[in-house]
């Protein structure tokens, strides 16, 4: 399947919508599901989501929208996916379309909570899609940037080289370049580890820590994040390319990113539970930290980062203690 | 010589202030050498520098000083040089000490204007200074979280590993981590370099460029950087060690960096003249722009990021058209 005139994207939120943009300057007709026919309504006749990154125009006329995720599964052969991967399960349990023969990119940043796989091994491992057939689509990236039109680069990951880079003509432009990497494994491991080293940045800048360690915990995270990922898939590959480094960065010093502001509140001295409930959801990174956690038990690599986030979030642990044990044994 | 007993900081600015303030934790008297006779007598009445870090309390007690620079050079047997490096040269034009036998440690983070060297190589060629007798204190460290006592790590390198060890000891402390290097080339020229980057960081947000390509210009910053230092002097090292991707994030993040500031404004269409007119005073970068640029003609490493703020400073090429090429050239 090298047709990649049919293309589609699961999902409504902000990622998404930035994806449906980008696809929408090269490519006459592009499908999008989203659960809310309230929105799909409203896109069609407002040309914006009501919901999420509404300040982008979008073009209805050139939009196969639909809240029937079968319908949109059954006509299309390139999925991407971009729903949080909280919800990701439980839209897969809707379909009755199969995905034989589909190519299917994740865009999606984080684990599936109820397997604790990262998408890809998701789709390979419950409904037996080849990795030939799965794809990454990796940032840096903040989607409102993409609204804004402004330069970003986007990282293609497909081991059939062939595929990433069909994706990559479809989706590269005027404000997006394209880099092809057969590393799909590197590629979103790295983009959910960030969302813990988000969460450790957010905790520390909570806690009173200044600039310079934060420099300092982003240069041992980067390390760290190198080690883990040898462990989970050893291959050739250099960390400080825009998909991991570039990834890393763009949100351990966000101030917008929800992982860091969740983290800032835990340094505070929110309780986990009160943080949550304050931000009326939950970060991507909480998933991560236990699943990341659990995946490291196996494997051994040296994380001290992941390891002082998830006593902070999983064995009630003071914050204060456990970074500051922390210190000691970055550099 | 290994008596770390009698050390002087030579230089009155506010980086020259943080490691007096350091070195006074864990040693009972410290040189310290200044130009200004006002500001030795005003720290001596007021315990605060009146003019850089003034926030941080000194301890006159604790320090011996003087605006004699041959006098602190006379008594102390460690010497570390912290003046910016535009002055370096003109204040050892005022020694008749001899240096011989003097441990020195740079603190620079800079070009010597006059020579094109960086500090080491300036006391080596210049001064017949061993390179067993030099070092370098390198960061991530901004001067003013050291005056707030906010955690920081320092790298201290030298070739002779007991000199760094021994320095190590003695700054090491309540607020400060300390790690030992032997690399004295790879820590001064990215201690250099990085302020390149900072320029670089500057512009593109004065051309509107925003938080995504920010983390796409720093992954490529640190890879370019590598392949620098590599050139200048081939060595088994890190990057993703504090010293060098920590001290290139820590100043290309910060919005009070003076050469983020400089680019910034170039970015935004101020002439080269007028920005520093405007500043009031030249960025270190300026200068660290034409000697990297330089020196690495014959090196030949691939270096788009320094070659483009080169054409911007020195060919008064058009900012907007000089990044958008660059923007091709990174990936």
């Amino acid at each position: 399947m090298d047709n990649f005139d049919k293309i589609a994207v699961i999902g409504g939120g902000s990622w998404a919508t930035a994806i449906v943009k980008m696809l929408c300057e090269n490519n006459s007709t592009i499908g999008w599901y989203m659960r809310s026919i309230y929105a799909v309504e409203h896109i069609k006749r407002n040309k914006h989501n009501p919901n999420y990154l509404s300040s982008a125009e979008l073009h209805p006329e050139q939009l196969d929208l639909s809240n029937d995720i079968n319908e949109i599964v059954g006509k299309y052969d390139v999925l991407i996916f971009a729903v949080p991967s909280a919800f990701l399960n439980s839209e897969l349990e809707k379909l009755n379309e199969s995905l034989e023969n589909k190519v299917i990119f994740s865009a999606i940043k984080g684990i599936v909570p109820e397997t604790g796989l990262i998408v890809g091994e998701h789709f390979h491992q419950l409904y037996n899609i080849s990795y030939e057939n799965i794809g990454v689509i990796a940032g840096p990236c903040h989607a409102e940037e993409v609204a804004m039109e402004r330069l970003s680069y986007l990282t293609i990951a497909c081991q059939d080289e062939k595929k990433a880079k069909a994706l990559s003509k479809k989706i590269k432009g005027r404000y997006i370049k394209t880099k092809v990497s057969d590393d799909i494994f590197g590629t979103e491991y790295s983009a959910m580890l960030k969302n813990i080293y988000a969460i450790a940045a957010g905790i520390a800048h909570g806690l009173g820590y200044g600039d310079n360690f934060q420099s300092v915990l982003m240069s041992n995270a980067i390390r760290e994040m190198k080690r883990y990922i040898k462990k989970v898939h050893r291959m050739k590959r250099n960390i400080n390319n825009s998909a991991y480094l570039g990834d890393l960065l763009v949100t351990g010093y966000s101030v917008f990113s929800r992982n860091r502001m969740f983290g800032n509140m835990i340094g505070k001295g929110y309780t986990v539970k009160s943080a949550m409930l304050e931000m009326n959801m939950v970060a991507e990174g909480y998933y991560a930290t236990k699943s990341a956690y659990k995946i490291n038990q196996e494997n051994g690599a040296k994380t001290p980062i992941i390891d002082a986030v998830y006593e902070v979030l999983y064995e009630k642990k003071e914050a204060k203690d456990v970074f500051e044990k922390l210190t000691n044994m970055l550099d």
